[in-house]
């Protein structure tokens, strides 16, 4: 969809991505367990809010419309309702309608176009936070919960990692199919641990994992699919951890900017979007990313550009075999290309086409319901300017975000454009 | 808000609402049980989507969008990503945009007003369908899943049965400030019973419970809070039951009619609704719902309409004590003026503002994510004249839904019109 009143991303703030690789995080074998607490759920959600009001200088009182994205604080946080729990952040808040959205991981970005469309039916200042809590819950039952994105009753006995399980499948064959090397998968996570290691706000800022890590099993970098064919396809620094964390963005209608006092020179327009959804269960091809590409497909075709257009992308690495196949569903390689062009380096910071500046899912973390929301932010910063350490020289004018719902089920690409100069 | 560009209600269609009340329900003292199951998440959700179709005349492959709304599908089902679930439903609807809303019980109205929305951004026949399962749990752990449309570490210790609790404390708030008595609630259990009788898809079609029936506690009709003060004012009846069920209903711009070759004095128009939410966990006044009352005021507000202009009602009894404080919400009567106008049969289906004409939630059933759209679909047929063994005869022009999540916390209200004569 193309937006008929222009749509304006004034700014927004993620909170510090939590979870084992931060070490503030507290857990059972860290010094301050027992005196202190990780964030909860109501933390991050609170502190988001406040820090995309604070960031963007919007009061409260200007949000007409609040969209949350969650997938599963049913389960980790024995919490539903969540419409009215953002609108308990602020006093403000009392009397707007606030709504929750769940497209699983791709959630996110389902929160963002709600608020889109909530300015197209009249609305003028939105806000977007995405929130998600994790790590509360032991390892083996956090893993049942995640698959909840998959059809639980034909697929959840495929394996007790059932999402690492899909996306071993789809290494296994993309690697068959186009003679890819384990080289290639590490590359994406050597990628997304050193864009992390610039993000002040990442789960995995301090961790450290070179090519040649990323390439080699060992105790840190162990296999754990039960299936022998897929064990080889899928280590641990193939998949993104257990996260918590919020991030949430103000958005405003060429109106709203007027009430606000703010200029569209200091946003960056979401100028298209498109968004695909497939039949859950259904079989898919392990070797591409089809229904994410129809939806790239459509969102180009609002927002008129050609992937040779794109000056920096957020992709949904959940696993590092998804970047591969998303760099391709969004056309900046064809099939089977993915490899060769990271190899290039144009994914890299400085190269072409920047991928996952802040380090993304593997890098920045992937508190699930957060996710597309931190990506239109990180969009939104590198655009503006405002991406800090990592941010681009290269004066980048369009920015595209794909978010990934389960086995590419549920896909949305939204296009940016830098601040008209 | 006012939609810019027209809705039209086409219909719609409900399952037939399952649980102990209804005589094909298995359980494990049925006849069938070991041979037979109740129909599940996916069976629902099929069952109203492929029934609007065939109701409305719809081609799969003419809807542009589809939302979903539900509320515990994660905890009584294990299953998330219920967009690409209702995808799944008909392989048309292969690559739209589908998605899960979650305002816990006011979710099905925002799943219309979702797709409200995003015909205002630019689709032109969209799709809402709420689903819910909830009889596939033992009680204890069903009464547990649904405190989570409260505020869990700060409420979920009032009570083992948190719901029945906080409107338990309505009730004896509201009986206290105004004068009511245990009648007044017994009136409207006896009507929900009594107009769920003529409804071949309600839960408890088949049960009576007189007026007497329902002021006396008994064994069918007994007490079960632990506090004290509260104990007498929630008896079973008082309450909603636990509900499967699904209801769907189709919406078109006057574009969309076109393209279906429909005209729009086969349908209901969807012209104005409110919607707001306060803060979880927040103390409410238990006299009133003053949230509701606010959605009332923008819906009226939008759609041009004031009270003495509603025709028909349906309004959220998840328990007895709801009925006469939305009916006041609603401005049919003043503070404590509820019990006064249901016992001048104002409110009954020969009466000047029927409401609840197919028994709703204590009635028809409360399948939870089902209800919103349930209710706007209720509101169609009566205005349409399709409302079959209970139609009014007395061609209501104007229709109003009162759709409520958790305690007063976010409440959505839509004005339907009856098609053009």
């Amino acid at each position: 969809m193309k937006p008929n009143r222009r749509v304006f991303i004034l700014g927004g703030a993620h909170t510090t991505y939590m979870g084992r690789g931060r070490p503030e995080f507290v857990h059972r074998r860290h010094p301050d367990y027992g005196t202190r607490t990780n964030p909860g759920l109501e933390d991050h959600l609170g502190e988001a809010v406040h820090g995309a009001l604070t960031a963007t200088g919007v009061d409260a009182g200007e949000i007409d419309r609040g969209v949350v994205s969650n997938f599963l604080a049913e389960c980790f946080c024995r919490q539903g309702h969540l419409g009215s729990m953002f609108a308990a952040v602020d006093p403000a808040f009392d009397g707007k309608p606030f709504l929750r959205v769940e497209p699983a991981c791709a959630s996110g970005s389902a929160a963002v176009i709600s608020c889109v469309e909530a300015m197209q039916a009249g609305v003028d200042v939105t806000l977007a936070v995405g929130v998600e809590v994790e790590t509360n819950r032991p390892g083996k039952e956090g893993v049942d919960h995640m698959a909840l994105a998959a059809h639980w009753d034909k697929q959840r006995d495929f394996s007790q990692f059932l999402f690492p399980f899909l996306f071993g499948r789809r290494a296994k064959a993309y690697k068959e199919a186009f003679g890819a090397t384990d080289e290639a998968l590490a590359r994406v996570v050597a990628k997304a641990y050193a864009n992390a290691s610039r993000n002040p706000q990442a789960l995995n800022q301090s961790l450290d994992v070179s090519l040649e890590q990323a390439m080699t099993v060992d105790d840190h970098n162990y296999v754990f699919l039960e299936d022998e064919a897929l064990r080889p396809h899928m280590k641990l620094h193939d998949c993104t951890a257990f996260t918590d964390g919020a991030s949430a963005v103000i958005l405003a209608t060429e109106d709203g900017l007027k009430r606000l006092g703010k200029s569209p020179a200091d946003c960056t327009e979401l100028t298209g979007y498109g968004w695909s959804v497939r039949a859950l269960g259904a079989e898919t091809d392990p070797t591409r990313m089809s229904n994410m590409a129809d939806a790239a497909a459509e969102a180009y075709g609002h927002a008129a550009i050609d992937p040779g257009d794109i000056d920096v992308v957020e992709l949904h690495d959940c696993f590092s075999i998804s970047e591969l196949q998303q760099v391709e569903a969004l056309g900046l390689a064809d099939a089977g290309g993915a490899p060769a062009l990271m190899k290039d380096g144009a994914t890299e910071l400085g190269g072409r086409v920047p991928v996952n500046t802040g380090g993304d899912l593997l890098g920045f973390g992937h508190p699930i319901g957060a996710t597309g929301v931190k990506q239109i932010l990180e969009i939104h910063r590198q655009l503006a300017g405002k991406a800090g350490a990592y941010q681009l020289s290269s004066s980048p004018q369009v920015g595209v975000c794909a978010n990934l719902g389960g086995d590419d089920r549920t896909g949305i690409v939204t296009v940016q454009r830098a601040p008209a100069s």
